[in-house]
């Protein structure tokens, strides 16, 4: 049975999401170390993704290019941060051709300094401001612990990087780009988020700033399912990126860069997933609903598979991605089980008495057991009925993990003591005032594997409090968890 | 003046070619030598071409997946004829993580070996077959003499990976994708392609059989515009990709592999340009309706804008990629050949006289001058009339190219003298009865750079005739020409 391999979560939440992953064909090891093969299943997710992103990207002005995976060592090199970042994880090319090469290539693991470089001859003026360019590519960074979408050396995302004219409309555009993040998370995987700034130690190497959406994951734990960074003039003084202002002046360009990569299906698995494996938001699932027959004699078969084709016909001309599970051998109770393992949002079932009903029963996949089936429905409603469950379905996983990060989100901490303690105890998310500087945020995540997920935007601003490490009085707000 | 900087063609098709691409904004050199920047107008015609085959690859019931772009050194030894093939032109990662790698990683040139390895994982029995898979990724290939487009270091491509139980199945696999190119071609991008078989010495290194679309340019020289190939048992062997069959005995699978690239831009590009510039097939053009705005006076001016907004915003509720060029210091002059260059397929003017008359001139690219000037079209009647006359322009392109390629093809020839004198005073393709062998082809191919492009389909199996270069009788017929 599909779901005796998976092990549950309260179990050992890590096998859990390797044996999902398994059993849901998403991803697989492959021969090359820290790189995964995406399979069919899996990459149907990210193309969801990729489409939700780049409809948005492109309503907001932005166009796809392409630039070289390979960049030359000393690009790499040009901005302080942004190598001292970099430098440990790089991947390089020393032979092409058979020959061995003059300067070593490295093979993106971001593409600031090849972009930035390209940047400077396409902006002369201020009239060729704002340039919004994004690009969907692979990317390598040299990881030593990998995990399946997590964390891979090899992983495929899109990299948006912006020149503007101020500094104001560069944070504007970073700010914009959060939300599209926020909004893509909210809307098309029912994920919730939490943007924020994150800390200066967090932050990407070469930013003057970054933010981040964190989501909480099944075990309570959080992770960064997208950034977007102000990368002030920092680039554009390494690459020369300037242009003449209106004031007839020259001027460096202020720049932004933001990400969302396949990383943001591990994102999905564990927002969403249960003991039974995915749960996947509708708009996202390969497969919305599926179609189980049942029947026991062959006079059955016919009536019954006569309606499930009628009612495939009926769902696939609404554009809804259904399939009909005909395969022979198999029991529905292993179908079922089976369509739940893969986290189709709706599965229709039916049987001799509902084509005399003319009706079927439909389960929907967030709410479990009886509770998620819905018996009776009327097979000539099936064409509105089912678009308002998957909506239905969205909201509920929406409602469902709004309210788990709700219950695991602790504040009111006034001391070092309970902020271990909770911690320890009850994990989640610990929403504190925090007056720390860096060295107390190394400490505390080198001994207790807690960091600054993030400083929340919604949380800044409002009455003062003192910082549970510091005893100092502060307004700032920060999340501390523990991190993918 | 845009057009006064491209080189005409027959001046020097060369650099006519690099001029439009650097014109029209589509790429650009990179610092990373045979590397190029494809500009925004440049990726939007790939992604044109990309879901027009994507589109196209799921009807036909296959499924995008992703594996790594590093392959073990050792995998691409496995198959004997396919590293004699791809070894001068590999990328190889030999440092990683600062450290030196035990084992180089070889940057993929084309995915047959680590697909194939993963295809033994997945398939076990019959029942696990056809297997139909499709990537969307970046390749290396490490070319000395690049051009843009047509031969890059890195170039960006789909390549279908698909296993079968039989020969038979998996050919017809490979003649179905060769159709589908076929018809992308010439529905999706008004080219002309000939579907054919390549000849042993142009085979994929590891194929049985290699089929091509090659499209006529417009020098007459060939391009090979994409390629289906039979791979036989070379790679199941190679990688074990057994399967017991339904007779219960353990059998090779019979794979496949076709691919579409970049190199497609640059089809594009040279089937349709014209001295002006760029003429882009309307479904692919980034921007099918140009609308270029004329007046005089501050009061024409509010009238006329007043009309050519009003039109925007009725094309584009039809859902065609319109824009309106409301650039100020600009002569609609200078707008005419701007967007002529840039390919799109309509203009349309809008003076004074216009607005009186509610009505405005279209002007269709595939027809020089006052020829493709339509005067007086009825506001009202252009939601109908737009998408009509882009139909027309996708039809007029097709034809001409059909009309060009059939004017510089030539048959008949029964002497080697009259088959050299033909390519070089005429050149295009030469259709001919050919019975050389491997050595034949190749000095033929040495001295006058004269190449089999492929042994058309359409045109096998008819009456005999006379090689014009063995004097033996054959019902081959052979295409040989120039080609990029």
């Amino acid at each position: 049975m599909a779901d005796s391999t998976i092990t549950p979560r309260s179990e050992d939440y890590s096998r859990w999401y390797l044996d999902v992953i398994r059993e849901a064909q998403l991803a697989e090891n492959s021969p090359v170390r820290g790189c995964m093969v995406i399979r069919p299943y899996g990459y149907a997710i990210w193309e969801a993704i990729k489409d939700g992103l780049d409809r948005r990207f492109k309503a907001t002005g932005h166009q796809n290019a392409y630039f070289p995976m390979f960049i030359p060592y000393s690009f790499i090199a040009k901005e302080a941060e942004h190598i001292e970042g970099f430098s440990p994880e790089l991947a390089m090319v020393t032979v092409g051709g058979g020959k061995e090469l003059e300067e070593p290539l490295v093979v993106r693991p971001t593409s600031e300094t090849i972009i930035g470089h390209t940047f400077a001859r396409w902006i002369q003026s201020y009239r060729d401001l704002p340039l919004l360019i994004n690009q969907w590519a692979n990317v390598v960074r040299w990881e030593m612990r990998t995990r399946p979408f997590l964390r891979t050396m090899e992983f495929l995302w899109q990299e948006g990087h912006t020149a503007h004219a101020t500094a104001e409309e560069a944070i504007e555009e970073t700010m914009q780009m959060l939300g599209v993040y926020e909004e893509m998370a909210r809307d098309d995987a029912a994920i919730p988020v939490i943007p924020g700034e994150k800390s200066a130690i967090e932050r990407f190497a070469g930013a003057v700033s970054t933010y981040t959406i964190e989501a909480m994951m099944g075990n309570g734990w959080a992770l960064q399912s997208g950034t977007s960074h102000y990368l002030g003039e920092n680039f554009s003084r390494a690459f020369d990126i300037k242009f003449l202002g209106d004031n007839n002046e020259q001027q460096y360009a202020h720049t932004t860069s933001w990400g969302v990569s396949t990383r943001f299906v591990g994102a999905v698995i564990m927002a969403h997933g249960d003991d039974q494996g995915l749960r996947l938001p509708p708009k996202m699932a390969p497969i919305q609903v599926a179609i189980v027959p049942i029947w026991r004699k062959a006079k059955e078969e016919a009536e019954v598979m006569g309606l499930a084709n009628e009612v495939f016909q009926t769902l696939k001309q609404a554009g809804i991605r259904v399939k009909l599970d005909d395969r022979e051998q198999l029991s529905p109770g292993y179908k079922f089980n089976d369509w739940e393992m893969r986290g189709v949002p709706l599965r229709i079932e039916i049987g001799p008495r509902d084509v005399k009903q003319n009706s079927v029963v439909v389960a929907r996949r967030h709410l479990p057991g009886k509770e998620g089936k819905i018996f009776g429905v009327a097979v000539e409603s099936l064409g509105d009925r089912i678009p308002e469950l998957l909506q239905e379905v969205h909201d509920g996983l929406y409602e469902q993990a709004l309210n788990f990060r709700n219950e695991n989100t602790h504040d009111g901490i006034e001391d070092f003591d309970t902020f271990i303690h909770t911690a320890q105890d009850k994990g989640g998310f610990l929403k504190v005032y925090w007056a720390g500087n860096d060295e107390d945020e190394v400490k505390i995540k080198e001994d207790h594997k807690l960091t600054v997920r993030c400083y929340p935007r919604d949380d800044q601003g409002g009455p003062k409090g003192r910082c549970f490490y510091t005893g100092k009085e502060t307004d700032r707000i920060a999340i501390f968890a523990r991190a993918y």
